[in-house]
């Protein structure tokens, strides 16, 4: 069945979170292809990279992605398209002076990653990127592990702020498509002014089927990655969604291209997608690390030794870092 | 969220859907393990293979599990465990006289594949394995081509026959949970008195998603294949089912050792799974035909040739042939 159109906008994030596979590094070409492309395709948003500080994350060696320089990025892009640019910001990680404003900017909207206890350093962020001129939005991840009392606080003050778009992010791939159902009716009953959007992972091939869910819901971001690129088991795939999405102005022959001639011979480098430590991690509700590290070893397929070091009675309790 | 039991049994058919993908190359040692695996980890049926003719299918090569012996099956399991074993046969591809009655053989079910046309020869099928003392399915194949009306008046039929299972078989790997949700329920009207099964295949990423639909509205028979084996985009993985649905007799360890030493050796040698080609004949609404050959050929990666072929207006259209 198709989806109907439903204001669905398309966040393409295979630059951002796709960058956590192979350290941010694409090659100017791929990321200009990539936006003519996406362009062309009718992906109203393409997400090039976090906007982090490269002062703050010190000795962080990685491409230029990670850090995003306004006149690089003028340099790269060159002309504007329909589709706008984002950037995610992670709290703490980003220097305040980096940010111009809107008018001087490529981007059009910063988007801030914040776990449920830093809420009120995201909305003090998205207050000042507000003021700015962008569009914002605030993505709550590990949403699998935030009680509903915390939540429903958090989203309290959510709804004070100016912020644009809430999002509901499934960072360790452990939900199905009844816990979407679940979260983006709350979501909605206590966020009624607001636009809700989704990133899924697809640690449980789960992350197509609940983006579906959530479209169907009235989700208008629905967050993507071309072929799937992005951290660990990866994301909804934006090919899936072109073809689902009922839109005369969608086309998914362009991103077919992208694949064929960018991320085919990128995931011949490296590695993302469904694989057995990532879906052990998302069946069992954990943050992907543990898998990350074991398929980064000499110990990679090894999973039944993996699953019982992850289920046995003195296993670590997962800790949250953003990354 | 976990899925409460529902009474779910879940049907392995690593063995006979993935031998599509290999030729049925399967040593007698991996069926063993497989068989060992499964059983201990509460998996309730396995299916072993087709059990057609090899003077049907002339000039057929292919290894021992597309022609059931009953004497090499019983050489290769040895010992029957609680998990029950099962086969498939084709319409028109079967010898009706190379099925012994269920007290000499190994095994417990017989399945009868079949497009809508022919529902009337796979009841007659259906009848003589019930008379011989076997569980039976019919799985009807391509119910994304059939259109309701000539749907309603075969399922009336099959009402008024003995058949234990019904299947609604997703052949083409282009419905998602609501068709699955429209589809099971009406089933379940027209079929009051028969249980019901799903069969899905992986082209949109949405085997296991729809599965899991299916077994929350009280659909019984799941299948599945470890590591989702199985033609093209494969099935609905093993592993992903014992890790969901709560029933404290599962345990998805011993399947997890299977991939270890069996299935990812097997998927370096020989490809199933989500790809692009595939993903396409799904959202098309297509048999993986094309896209099967197209994996086999040198042009494998060009997906934009691909998709211009299948979306021409002088595509041919798909014949719908058993296989």
């Amino acid at each position: 069945m198709m989806t109907r159109d439903n204001n669905h906008k398309i966040l393409d994030c295979t630059i951002r979170d796709g960058g956590l596979v192979n350290n941010w590094d694409f090659s100017v070409k791929m990321v200009q292809d990539m936006y003519a492309g996406l362009s062309e395709a009718g992906v109203e948003y393409m997400e090039v990279g976090y906007k982090n500080s490269a002062k703050l994350l010190k000795g962080a060696d990685a491409g230029p992605w990670r850090f995003l320089n306004e006149d690089f990025l003028k340099e790269v892009i060159k002309t504007k398209t329909d589709t706008k640019l984002s950037a995610l910001v992670d709290i703490g990680r980003v220097d305040e002076n980096d940010i111009l404003p809107r008018e001087q900017s490529f981007l059009d909207m910063i988007r801030v990653a914040t776990y449920i206890k830093d809420v009120d350093k995201a909305l003090e962020l998205v207050d000042k990127f507000h003021g700015y001129g962008y569009e914002t939005s605030i993505n709550i991840m590990a949403l699998s592990h935030v009680m509903e009392n915390e939540l429903a606080e958090a989203l309290e003050e959510i709804a004070k702020s100016p912020v644009d778009v809430v999002y509901v992010v499934d960072s360790y791939g452990s939900m199905d498509y009844s816990d979407i159902d679940y979260l983006v009716a709350k979501f909605q009953r206590l966020l009624p002014e607001k636009r809700l959007g989704v990133h899924m992972h697809n640690n449980m091939q789960l992350a197509f089927a609940n983006t579906l869910m959530a479209a169907r819901k009235g989700v208008e971001f629905l967050d993507a990655s071309v072929y799937g690129m992005g951290r660990a088991a990866g994301n909804c795939t934006t090919e899936l969604l072109l073809s689902n999405l009922k839109n005369p102005k969608y086309d998914v022959r362009p991103v077919l291209d992208l694949i064929e001639r960018h991320l085919v011979p990128t995931r011949e480098k490296v590695e993302w997608g469904y694989n057995i430590p990532y879906m052990i991690a998302g069946a069992l509700n954990e943050h992907p690390r543990a898998a990350m590290a074991l398929r980064a070893s000499q110990d990679k397929d090894k999973y039944v030794e993996f699953y019982d070091k992850l289920t046995s009675p003195e296993a670590m309790p997962t800790n949250h870092h953003s990354d």
